[in-house]
C-alpha cells in the first residue's frame, strides 16, 4: 500500500552505536514536507530551521469536522532506574505504523528538560533505532518553549515580590495615584490587565471616582501574607544551590528578606498549564486563575489580581503552537510541552494531541483511521492514572488502546531480583533465563492490567526484547498478562531494528483499535470511565483514598496534620471540585520504592498537599519531592563540545 | 534607480500613532524574500516563523574575496531621560538608504532586554515611521539568543557551585574516582571538556595513571575561594528582589551559604561574549577564558578549569548566527547581541556587522558600495569610545562616518533648562524659541565631535527633528557643528516620515563616505586610530587616565582602595594588555549625572574595577551601577493581553 511518508531507510549495525551516531548519520527530511506529509498546509507551518517547526493552531478549526483518529496511550510496569523503553516504544510503534505499514501515524512526546540534558540522564528522544531526530536539537532549545515559560513563570514572580514591595512603601493613596493615575479628563486609567480584579471586588460597574475608600484600598493593596507565598522562581538546569534561598538582601530592598526557591523549568505550573490548555484563550484564563499566595486575610492572590495574566499568555503565545519533528523513519512526530512527572501529569500536551487526531482522522476523504501514540510518564499506575482522570478529564479525549510495556528485567527485579543501578554490572539473575523470579515479578505487570482494565480499555503489552531474554521468558510474560485481562502481549523490538522490529506490536495495535481481538467482543459493553468523580460531593480527602486505594492497592491513607490543615483550608476556599495528582516514587506501585512487585496491607501517608489551580489540579505528596536536581561530580556537560561544522559532540 | 528592495508603502498620518499601531498595520514581506533581496542565498536561511531568520555564518566565507561596504556608526549627544532617537536615526537612515535611493543598505541594531520590555522603557525597535517590524517578535524572544545566553550563564554558575559542594565533601581519591573513573583497561576516563586543565597544568603529555597524587590534588580540586566569586546568575527580567540573594540554604547543601545575586541576562559577560566574537571558534575559546573566581591561591579559576566551555557553546551554537528582520519599508535589518550598555559595550555584533559589510561589499559584479549602519548605545563619549576601542579593536573594522544625533530639546538641557522627566510635561523652554540657551547647550555637541575626530573619522551631525523646533534652532545646531569639525549638520525627520524624512541625511552619509566635501580634503592625511594602546607598556591605571582626559574632559583620575586593589590583583593576573569598558551614567560627559554641559575642572572616581575576561575587557566603575533594574508600581505589563487572533495588544 502506498504511504504518506517518504521512508528514511535505515542501515542497521550490531552492535547498535550510541544514540547520538544514530541520529547524526541520518539526514532527516525538511520539515516542510513532513508537514506536507502530514497533511499541514503551508500557511499552517512556522518553520524553525530545516527540522523543526510550529504548527498553527488553526489545523484544528479547518479538520474540526473530522472524526478523530485512534488514540494510543504508552504507558509501563513499575521500572527500574534503567528505564524500560516506554519513549523507544512510542517512537518505534509509530515508525512501524507510518513507515513500515503505511498508516498515518503520528508520535506525540514531552519536549525534555535541559537541566538533565547536561546532568547525568539519558536523551529523552527515544533511543537506538527508534528517535526523534535530530536528537541534539530535540534535546536542546527546540523552539524555546520551555524558555517562554522560564519567563512568564518568573515574570509572575517578580511582578509578585515587587508588589508586595510597593505596598509596604506606600499609602493606598499613593498605590492609587501610581497604579491608576488620573487623566486629563479627570478620570481613572485603570490598566487593562487590573480589569478583572475590577470584576472580581463588582466594582467593574461603578466608575472609579465614586470608589469608596475602603473600595479604593481593596482594590489597590493585596494585602498579600508572606508566609502564604508558595510561588517560586524557575531555571530550566540542575542547580541545586538555588533549592532555598533568601531574596530581597539588597539595602534597595530595605530588609524585606524572603525565604524562597527554584524549581526547575518543567515543575512550573505554567508547564502544566501548556500541556492542559486545549485553546489560547483557555491557556490565558488559567494562567489567570494560577493562586501564588494568600492575603492576611485568607483569600487567594491569584495572577488576575496582580495584573499580569495577559502578559503571561503573550509571553507564552508562540509555545501553545505544538512542535513538529520527525522520527528515524521519517513519519511525524509533535514534541510538545513537558510537565515534571515528579510532581505533574508527565506527558506531553492536549492541544498536540487534538491536532494529531485531527491529521490521522476520517472524513470521506479518508475513511481509514490514522493513529496517535503518545506516552504518559512513569509507571501505569501513576503515569497512566493521571493521564485519564486529570489530562483525559481535561481534553475529553479517551484513549483507544492502553500499551503496557514491560522487560523482563524490570519483572525480574519484583520477582525478588537483586537491586540494578545505573552505571554498573548487572546481576547474574539477569542475564541467565530465571522463570520463577520472573513468574513472581509478574504479579506487578499483572496489578498494571488490572488497573488500566479499571477504566474500561484494552490494553496490549509490549514486551520490550533485550538481548539476555530467552523465549521461554517472553512466553511467562505473555501468559501473565492474557491471564489478567490483557488482549494480547507482543515481543517488540524496536531499539534494535526501528520500525521493523516493532511490526508486529503495530498489527496488534491496529487490530486492538479496531475491535478485532475476540476477547474483545465480551468486553464490548466497556466504556471508558475515570476513577472517580469530580462533580459530585465526593471530597478531596475520598479522591485521594480513592487512588491509594483502587490503584496503589493500600488499606488506607493515613494525612499528615500539615495535609489535614490543607485539606481545610483548599476546602474553605471552594477547590474540592478538581482532580488529584499523586507525587510519590515511580520505584514502587507504593510510596516506598523499596517495595517491589505488589505491596499489600499498608496504609499509604500523605505528608501534604499543594494546589495548581490554572493547572486544574491538586497535588498529594507522599514524600518530599525534589523539584529542582542536582548535578554530579563527573556531569553530562563535561563531555560536550561543538566542532569546527558546528555541530555538538558528546552529548549523551 | 532600480532598488534591491521591494519597498513597503507608508500610509504617513498626523499626528503619527503609536509605534505599535504603525507596525500592526505594516504587513511585512516574508523573511525568504528580505534575505533573498539582501544577496543571501536559500540554504544560508534558517526562518523562524514567517518575519524572522538566523542566517549562517557561510556567508561570510562565501563573500570573503569582496571589500566591505560603507560602515556607519550612529553615536549621540548627552542624551535626557527621554532618549535623543539614536535607534529610530539608525532605522530611519538605513530606509532612506535603502528603500529611498536603492542602495543596499543594512541596520544593525542589538536585541533588546525583556525585562524593559515588561517594565516602563519603550521598545527598542525605534519608533514612529522608522521601526523594525513586527515589533512585538523584535521585542519579545526573537529566536531566543537571549534565552541561549541565560542558560549559558546559568549551567556555568551551576557547575561553579556544584564543584565548590563537592569538593567539600569529597577527598582527592574520591574525585578522582568519579571526576576520571578507571577504565576496563586499568587507563582513566578523563572527560574532553577537562583537557584544557590537563594542558594547564602541564599534564596532558603524561599517562593520567603516573601522575603523583600531588598532579591529582592539583587536578580535581579547584580550591575556589568563595568570597572570590564574581560568576552571577542572570535572567531576563526586572526583578529587583534577586539583586542580593543567599544561596544553599537547602538542608542538602550542608550550610554552605553563599551571598551571591542575579543581573538582567544582557549583563552577562556571555553576551558580551557574543557581541565581540569573530567565528563560533572564538566565541567557543572566549567562553573557555571566562574567569568566576579566583582559588585560594589566587590563581584565577575559569570556565575551562570547570569543564564546560564546550556545553556552553553548545548552548550558544545557534545564537552566534544573526537574526534577520525588516525596517518598515522593507529593507533588512541585523538584531543581533544586545550587551547591557550600563557594563558593557552597548552595541550590536560584530559577526552581524561583518556579515552585512560583505553583503553590502564590492566586487566585480558589484562596484558600488552599500551601507551598514550601525549604533552605540549612550552617547559618543561613552558609547561610541567603547564601539571604537573595544568593539573595533577585536574586530578589526573601522567606520567610514560617525553621525552623532541631537536634539534641540538635550541641547536646551545642556544651556541649563530645566530638567525634563519621562511623563511629564515639557517646561515652556522647549516648546518656544530659545537660541541663547540652546547656544550655550551646544558646547556639548562640540565636545562630542571633537572627541570622535580624536580617533580620524569624519563627523555628520543628524539634527532629529522635533514639533516645537524652528529653523533658527536648527541653524544655531548646524553652524556650531561645523565649527567643532563635523562635515555636515543635516535636520531628519525619519520619525514622522519614515526614509523620506531621512533622504538628506542618507544623501551627506553618502557623500561623506565617498569623501566628496571638501572639508575632508583637508582632513585627507587623517586615518582611523585607538585613543589608546593595549599592546604597549601602558598600564590599567594609564589607559583609564587616557579615557577620563582626552575624553570626559577631567583633570585627574582617583581610585578607590578597592579599585587600586584590583589594579594590583589584574596585573599580578596578567590582565594588563585588555581595553577598558568605562561605566558610568550616560546623562552626562562626567561621572555626575548633574553636570550638563562640558564638565571641566574635575577629578573622575572610580569605585571599582572587574574583569570579563572572556569577553576581553576590564571594567571600570565610576558608580554603583544596577545590573538588575526593577518594576514600578504601575508596570508595562499591565497592559498586555493576547486577543482572540492570537496577536499581543498593549506593548507600547
Amino acid at each position: 500500500m502506498s504511504s504518506p511518508y517518504k521512508r528514511l531507510k535505515l542501515s542497521l549495525e550490531t552492535p547498535v552505536p550510541s544514540d547520538y551516531e544514530i541520529s547524526r548519520k541520518q539526514t532527516p527530511k525538511h520539515i516542510t514536507e513532513v508537514a506536507k506529509e502530514s497533511g499541514i498546509e503551508d500557511s499552517e507551518v512556522e518553520p524553525y530551521g530545516a527540522y523543526k517547526a510550529k504548527v498553527k493552531l488553526d489545523v484544528l478549526d479547518r479538520l474540526a469536522d473530522r472524526k478523530n483518529g485512534k488514540y494510543v496511550l504508552v504507558a509501563g510496569i513499575t521500572p527500574t532506574p534503567l528505564g524500560e523503553g516506554k519513549s523507544t516504544t512510542t517512537v518505534g510503534l509509530a515508525q512501524a505504523l507510518g513507515a513500515v505499514l503505511g498508516k498515518r501515524a503520528f508520535a506525540n512526546v514531552r519536549q525534555p528538560s535541559m537541566g538533565p540534558t547536561f546532568g547525568v540522564k539519558g536523551g529523552a528522544a527515544g533511543g537506538g533505532y527508534s528517535q526523534v531526530i535530530p536528537m541534539d536539537e530535540f534535546n536542546m532549545h527546540l523552539t524555546g518553549d520551555i524558555h517562554a515559560v522560564s519567563m512568564a513563570n518568573n515574570l509572575l514572580a517578580a511582578a509578585l515580590d515587587t508588589r508586595m514591595f510597593h505596598e509596604t512603601r506606600q499609602t493606598d493613596d499613593a498605590l492609587w495615584k501610581r497604579l491608576c493615575p488620573v487623566q486629563k479628563d479627570g478620570s481613572r486609567d485603570i490598566p487593562r490587565g487590573l480589569e478583572p480584579r475590577t470584576k472580581k471586588l463588582g466594582l467593574d460597574k461603578k466608575d472609579p471616582r465614586d470608589w469608596t475608600e475602603e473600595e479604593i484600598s481593596k482594590f489597590v493593596r493585596l494585602d498579600v501574607d508572606p508566609k502564604t507565598v508558595t510561588w517560586k522562581r524557575v531555571l530550566d538546569l540542575n542547580d541545586r544551590s538555588l533549592r532555598e534561598i533568601t531574596i530581597n538582601q539588597a539595602p534597595t530592598e530595605k530588609g524585606l528578606y524572603r525565604k524562597t526557591g527554584f524549581d526547575i523549568s518543567v515543575a512550573s505550573e505554567v508547564m502544566a498549564i501548556l500541556a492542559l490548555s486545549n485553546s489560547l484563550e483557555d491557556m490565558r484564563d488559567r494562567l489567570g486563575k494560577i493562586v501564588v499566595a494568600s492575603s492576611k486575610a485568607g483569600e487567594p492572590i491569584t495572577c488576575e489580581d496582580l495584573g499580569c495574566a495577559g502578559a503571561l499568555a503573550a509571553i507564552m503565545k508562540d509555545a501553545i503552537k505544538p512542535n513538529l519533528m520527525q522520527t528515524l523513519e521519517g513519519t511525524p512526530v509533535f514534541v510538545h510541552a513537558g510537565p515534571f512527572a515528579n510532581i505533574s501529569i508527565g506527558a506531553s500536551s492536549i492541544i498536540a494531541d487534538k491536532m494529531a487526531l485531527k491529521l490521522a482522522g476520517t472524513d470521506s476523504q479518508n475513511p481509514e483511521p490514522g493513529y496517535v501514540i503518545t506516552e504518559a510518564g512513569f509507571d501505569f499506575t501513576m503515569g497512566g492514572e493521571r493521564f485519564l482522570n486529570i489530562k483525559c478529564r481535561n481534553s475529553g479525549l479517551a484513549p483507544d488502546v492502553i500499551i503496557i510495556v514491560a522487560t523482563v528485567r524490570a519483572l525480574k527485579v519484583h520477582g525478588d531480583g537483586a537491586p540494578v543501578k545505573a552505571n554498573q554490572p548487572l546481576p547474574s539473575e539477569y542475564t541467565s533465563e530465571q522463570l520463577d523470579m520472573l513468574k513472581k515479578g509478574c504479579a506487578n505487570l499483572q496489578k498494571h492490567i488490572e488497573n488500566a482494565r479499571q477504566y474500561g480499555v484494552d490494553v496490549i503489552v509490549a514486551i520490550n526484547q533485550m538481548s539476555c531474554d530467552t523465549a521461554n521468558e517472553h512466553e511467562v510474560i505473555r501468559q501473565a498478562a492474557l491471564e489478567a485481562g490483557a488482549v494480547d502481549a507482543i515481543v517488540s523490538n524496536h531499539w534494535g531494528k526501528g520500525g521493523e522490529g516493532a511490526k508486529n506490536l503495530a498489527l496488534g495495535v491496529i487490530r486492538c483499535a479496531h475491535h478485532e481481538y475476540p476477547i474483545q467482543k465480551q468486553n464490548a459493553g466497556e466504556h471508558f470511565h475515570y476513577l472517580y468523580s469530580v462533580d459530585s460531593n465526593s471530597s478531596i480527602k475520598e479522591k485521594i483514598e480513592t487512588i491509594a486505594k483502587k490503584m496503589y492497592n493500600a488499606d488506607a491513607v493515613e494525612f499528615s496534620p500539615k495535609a489535614q490543615q490543607k485539606l481545610e483550608e483548599y476546602t474553605k476556599q471552594g477547590f474540592t471540585n478538581l482532580p488529584i495528582c499523586m507525587a510519590k516514587t515511580q520505584y514502587s506501585l507504593s510510596h516506598d520504592p523499596n517495595w517491589k512487585g505488589v505491596p499489600s496491607g499498608y496504609t499509604f501517608p500523605i505528608r501534604d498537599i499543594k494546589a495548581s489551580i490554572g493547572a486544574g489540579y491538586l497535588y498529594a505528596l507522599a514524600d518530599k519531592i525534589q523539584t529542582i536536581p542536582g548535578l554530579a561530580t563527573r556531569c553530562g556537560f563535561m563531555n560536550v563540545e561543538v566542532n569546527k561544522k558546528g555541530e555538538i559532540e558528546g552529548l549523551f
